[in-house]
């Protein structure tokens, strides 16, 4: 194995946090929100500091009803001032509908497992990465970025295990097409510290000039821990779901994306900086909470901020002596 | 300051985790169970490979009656082979009573906040580390050993920072008293990396003889990144509740305890040896769960293990092409 370089001893100073609730949370809830409910949410969202945006997929409106507004969505948002909307699109087909829309990027996205893509997107991972050139030629003098996406990237819900190398080769290949970013979906919760190591390890070797993004569901509880690998490591992107929205359809009960108000909680008690406000992430995820009619998982919403103290007359219970 | 020595940079390979679910979870539920019904959740736990309990509270049954069975439950399980039974008490009443009903150890708390430890015990902190005296002479060649916990030592609802002199002048005493191990309760999910690293490494210098057990709750959200930052800092014992059991009095909805099976996943995940299954953690949470009679917050019990495949052919809902 080639040598690598070590791990940075200390977590970065600044972390771009992506917002992803209204795309990958929405895509697996049941509710269904208007454009207009979809709209407050995400202005409460910049209202409190979020600067960036996974808003919706240009993908087909009847298998994914939740986004079938994904125009609308784009052309009520943009031009926000400070503000970046991006979008999932599968195909060329989708890339032309978000950028008649006004996105200021799309994301490409691709399964690492043969069998996730086929049930994803109806087709082979290698058609997929085929169909992404033309994207790119059409992008070519747009202005409009092209970042590239990988589902699965650390482990299939079907296959099990994925190899470093299958999302290195795919790395590559969204390197080719100029694509800047690149976000690791932990699709469905199977992100593990040593898998996160390994992964932005080989990254670093293979595409060093694509800057990787974290993309965690919590699925088996250990969502923020994998961050906190990535930030031992010295990875500046992640994304996130206001409230923890979305599931995971594979697993009843089970949570979505990491929520966002607690990951902001995490970097700013650890002094990192995000320029998002943590009291508006929890009115965020209050409004959140109402639109979806149930309580969502993200904990410090429902606990508070650490230093919002309770009223120690108004306490219950003690311990008594023996 | 003193100069401190650097933390290791690796985690340790092997780690002990304690189960307090029947002692910390149960205390703060509203379901009471009976003598036999913690008897078979304890038995699942030994089953999957659990060691050591702090199986429960030597304090008023008045005051805490989910636990006013304590000497019975002790009593019936005192002498598995291998198994080490400990509870927490308060005073020399709670020891006598912890003795004569057979435990292994005996855990003395105090927290180190004024509020708190009144509000929970009624008495000041000194009044509490005084009368510890007479239970460590009451210990003497008994061969039961004595053990520390500091509640509120991240920090407190009531008092919000707790400064760290004040958690390092407790371990002190506990130090005196000959404990040889010492727990830091995150008793209402108030630890953050930054103050896990300044408590460790504060506690290195002036009770070096003490190894530290970190006990954190996922009040908001971030137990087991502190838990990764406890591995960072090479600590080598965590307190964990199944299924997440036990809430937060003071945050209506907020999780208690980080639950044993998500615990377990990330530690085994990482290589880190516990000696405990995870298949039968997540055999003993279906139990607790069903004692409970609701589902507990655990993550890993409701995904399944890591490679626990879905049938591609069953699974509905795919993308679609744009």
């Amino acid at each position: 194995m080639p040598s690598v370089a070590p791990a940075p001893a200390t977590p970065p100073r600044r972390v771009h946090v992506t917002e992803v609730g209204l795309r990958d949370g929405l895509q697996n809830e049941a509710v269904l929100l208007s454009t207009a409910e979809k709209m407050a949410l995400a202005r409460a969202l910049v209202e409190a500091g979020v600067l960036e945006f996974e808003l919706t997929s240009f993908v087909s409106p009847r298998a994914v009803p939740a986004l079938a507004d994904a125009a609308d969505l784009v052309a009520s948002l943009r031009g926000t001032r400070g503000v970046h909307w991006s979008a999932l699109v599968p195909n060329l087909r989708g890339a032309e509908r978000a950028l008649e829309a006004g996105v200021d990027s799309v994301v490409l996205f691709v399964s690492a497992s043969e069998s996730h893509n086929a049930k994803n997107v109806n087709r082979s991972v290698d058609a997929s990465l085929e169909g992404f050139e033309a994207v790119a030629r059409r992008l070519e003098g747009s202005g409009i970025a092209l970042r590239g996406a990988i589902a699965t990237a650390f482990g299939c819900p079907f296959e099990g295990d994925v190899q470093v190398e299958a999302v290195g080769r795919i790395a590559r290949r969204f390197a080719d097409l100029g694509a800047a970013q690149l976000s690791l979906g932990d699709t469905t919760g199977m992100a593990t510290p040593p898998l996160v190591t390994e992964r932005i390890t080989h990254l670093r070797e293979v595409v060093p000039t694509l800057s990787p993004t974290l993309h965690f569901h919590n699925t088996r509880g250990i969502g923020l821990a994998n961050v906190m690998q990535g930030l031992a490591l010295g990875v500046e992107r992640y994304e996130s779901s206001i409230g923890g929205l979305g599931g995971c359809p594979f697993a009843p009960g089970a949570s979505g994306n990491i929520a966002s108000e607690d990951l902001v909680y995490l970097l700013t008690e650890m002094g990192i900086e995000t320029g998002i406000d943590l009291d508006g992430m929890i009115a965020a995820a209050r409004i959140a909470s109402r639109l979806m009619g149930r309580p969502l998982p993200a904990q410090v919403s429902k606990a508070g901020p650490r230093l919002a103290l309770s009223d120690c007359s108004a306490v219950p219970t003690a311990l008594g002596r023996a």
